[in-house]
């Protein structure tokens, strides 16, 4: 069994908690925020506090607070040599302080408070500062169903940078597709199963074979008439930018195509 | 029992064919291509062709061919006061030889030579001229199990722009996630959970709502260390572009948050 302490009431720490206390394996001695209200609501399942001074001893106390706040919440800590880690996907281990043995649980997810998530398919991004607790955090992940990956700071942020790509910026390109078809009254609905295999496909295939359309088979017609169609100079910038990008990815130049 | 003509060897009509020849209300006649060596490995289990003179009687002959020959073939075809359809989603009904009845019959889906497709989820966008042949067209999407959508060239076309941003442009950001993960030897595949959960959450809720990471959180630290993190001009001229424009999505200026 390990004990957990979880620090922070935001997205990612409501959904470790409730990942955590469904698991045979971890046990979730304390559940931590600086005020009291937002976990309130958890009085009942679990001790809560708002006083640092009153934290309990654990294997692990899990920082899942926002980035400007890590640094600082771990040098408030009123304990040293204990198992601290944080859940960013962007914060350097090392910006945690060294009084404690430090490490990085960073679930590989996009957490809001309504949607529900399975666990169970999150990636676990660890790092950790002393060897010796590597397997704990394995077994963490383990004991939760996810899949835990050992990588470096540098790995973690850079992967950070791609999440954003796939899915804030993809978001926004399905805002977009929703804004383009309430212009002409249509549902957003009837795109919902083209953006699932859209999603689906790059499981079975890389995304440069999975590409198809206009810019990838250079079809300068439709791209000239979607251009024509297109009423935000903010949809069309994004429109020519990404249409470049294709091209490029697939060696196609304006006049002619070379074959990769 | 709908009997059938298919016209055209791509992926549109090889995917039209595998769903139309598993209904039990639909008859594939004959199967067309100018080429006959590209479907003749379909030649034991359904008439194929590659004459138009040859072409045989049916409720419906259904063109799934490139944009650029729809508006030729359907004068080529050497008969009149016949039911003839396309499947594009930018091409014009108009476009069609008005010597036969006219239609569109546009399956929204990406649709590629080896990802296999769960037709019954592929919404159908149908427009027709003659409003006898309306209920036919219903009844064929029906058939496969599609839900059939009746709308205008208008609307059709600017679906498959909102398209070309849900899906050509979302896999080309699936490609930069791809690339930037390379360059730092870290398997993509990593990220195929958070992209599948993108997806999975605007069937939920808005895209609006959706959003979240640093641009929405107007987070200018973690949006500075990206942009320093990005290798190359034309990834770090996409993270700006998007990132302005989720800004912009959530009345987010540089300098203050407006609250919508």
């Amino acid at each position: 069994m390990i004990s957990v302490v979880l620090l922070g009431a935001g997205n990612v720490a409501t959904h470790i908690y409730k990942a955590f206390s469904n698991s045979e394996n971890i046990s979730v001695t304390q559940w931590y925020n600086r005020t009291r209200a937002s976990i309130s609501s958890y009085a009942n399942d679990v001790d809560i506090t708002d006083q640092l001074e009153a934290l309990k001893e654990a294997d692990i106390y899990i920082m899942a607070v926002s980035d400007d706040s890590i640094a600082q919440l771990s040098s408030d800590l009123p304990f040293t040599d204990r198992f601290v880690v944080h859940t960013s996907g962007s914060v350097a281990m090392h910006d945690l302080d060294k009084k404690n043995k430090i490490g990085v649980f960073y679930p590989l997810q996009t957490f809001s408070k309504t949607a529900e998530i399975d666990f169970t398919e999150v990636p676990i991004c660890i790092e950790v500062y002393e060897k010796e607790n590597l397997q704990l955090l394995k077994d963490l992940a383990k004991a939760v169903g996810c899949k835990p990956h050992k990588i470096t700071t540098e790995q973690r942020q850079t992967l950070h940078l791609a999440a954003v790509f796939v899915n804030n910026f993809t978001n926004q390109l399905y805002r977009i597709g929703h804004e383009i078809c309430e212009t002409k009254n249509i549902e957003f609905q009837i795109l919902h199963p083209l953006i699932s295999e859209t999603a689906k496909k790059i499981q079975q295939m890389s995304p440069y074979m999975a590409q198809t359309g206009p810019a990838k088979r250079n079809d300068k017609k439709t791209i000239k008439r979607q251009l024509k169609l297109i009423e935000k100079d903010e949809h069309e910038a994004i429109y020519k930018m990404l249409t470049s990008s294709i091209k490029k990815t697939h060696n196609i130049s304006s006049d002619y195509k070379v074959k990769r």
